[in-house]
């Protein structure tokens, strides 16, 4: 019997792959994901079979990787940054359901949270919140909410999917909301393609995000009242100094 | 002139480290951080220069990095987890200042949030907040007002230092406030020793949850309201199957 290796791989550079997902792309026979992903670690394992599907076919993506589990094969499922949040692993235990086989692996990855915050500096030192501004599969009422609740209670906020082709003023509308609780002069950070060709970051405060061109490719990152910019990096201290 | 660099070395095992953590291991001339965690590397870098400090001299233990790394070291800072998320590399950048040396690198590692739901699933599969129980940074009121609005907004919650020998109520206390949005039976799980010797997990309900014995080794997760237990995993769908 295969088994089903769903893989964090990170941001996207070899680099920031843990040990454990190298050794899991090196020993599998397929590896499977969306093709942007699946470019990203072609290279490096050139002797595996690979097998990529559109962005919006999650489920066939997922049902074609359980499927050659059962057939024998060790395939290992990528996703970039973290298999977890907001990756494919929820999804293939849901396809699995309540039988044990295939066997499934999940290794986590960096998500872009961890990667992008090192990449700004710190700001994620205190309490923070991750949304997606994604409203395919989520009503944005539902994201308005979450956003207004991590505003109120003074959370630093990472914003996952910022915005896409569909929907390119969906940070804009982010910012509208978060600037009913927030200062305009709040220090936010971009960050884009992180580990990737063409990785940049950007400080910047909430009033200029509002107008910001983002894509899929950027995270957002919102700091919290504390959040300052030291030595050009963004940086939220959590009162080491203070005790 | 040296260098500094903040590496997170994820939840303690090996594989679960970046490939460029490793690196940075390998070539730095001092490894330096709290004992539990320069602990867990070495073995690995034997060659290296040990120095580590107690829990809460964090301040004590970044002046004597950046002064080493000022004579001229490569140092290493060693923090669990993600060098930024709860790290040093904050503390860091604010004892240095507007100066720009020594150099600062920050090298993301997986935090418990990711490693952790690997461990129990793929419980943050969604939106969700992080938030920690220590009061000795920050007053409870705030981390009161922070697990209520995540509670209100349906967001997945992951909850660090949950507790310590100075304050083995707060988990219950937490818990107390989450019941006021939350559902007795709300899947949660709870995680401990990660990717280190005695690892387990364990998946309750919000109201088990209430009476948990945990310390500071443990990472708690309390799911939305869609996260449900499927073939003995904590599992949260982001709804790709009802598109």
């Amino acid at each position: 019997m295969g088994k089903l290796i769903v893989v964090g791989i990170g941001p996207g550079n070899y680099e920031n792959m843990t040990i454990k997902a190298d050794r899991a792309l090196r020993l599998c026979d397929v590896i499977i994901g969306y093709h942007v992903y699946v470019d990203l670690v072609r290279e490096r394992y050139p002797d595996k079979e690979f097998l990529t599907t559109p962005m919006t076919q999650e489920m066939e993506r997922c049902r074609m990787a359980l499927d050659l589990a059962k057939q024998g094969k060790t395939v290992a499922m990528v996703c970039s940054g973290d298999s977890g949040i907001y990756g494919m692993a929820a999804l293939i235990y849901e396809l699995r359901g309540e039988c044990s086989a295939p066997g499934i692996e999940v290794i986590p990855g960096l998500t872009a949270a961890c990667s992008g915050a090192a990449l700004l500096g710190a700001p994620l030192t205190h309490d923070f919140a991750v949304v997606s501004l994604s409203d395919r599969l989520t009503a944005w009422e539902k994201i308005e909410k979450r956003l207004e609740a991590a505003a109120a209670a003074d959370l630093s906020i990472v914003l996952y999917n910022p915005a896409s082709h569909g929907r390119p003023d969906h940070l804009r509308r982010a910012c509208d909301i978060l600037l009913r609780h927030l200062p305009e002069d709040r220090l936010c950070g971009v960050t884009r393609n992180i580990g990737r060709e063409g990785e940049n970051k950007r400080m910047l405060s909430l009033g200029e995000l509002r107008s910001e061109k983002v894509d899929m490719f950027c995270t957002v990152f919102i700091g919290n009242d504390m959040t300052r910019e030291i030595a050009q990096k963004m940086v939220t201290p959590r009162g080491y100094r203070d005790v």
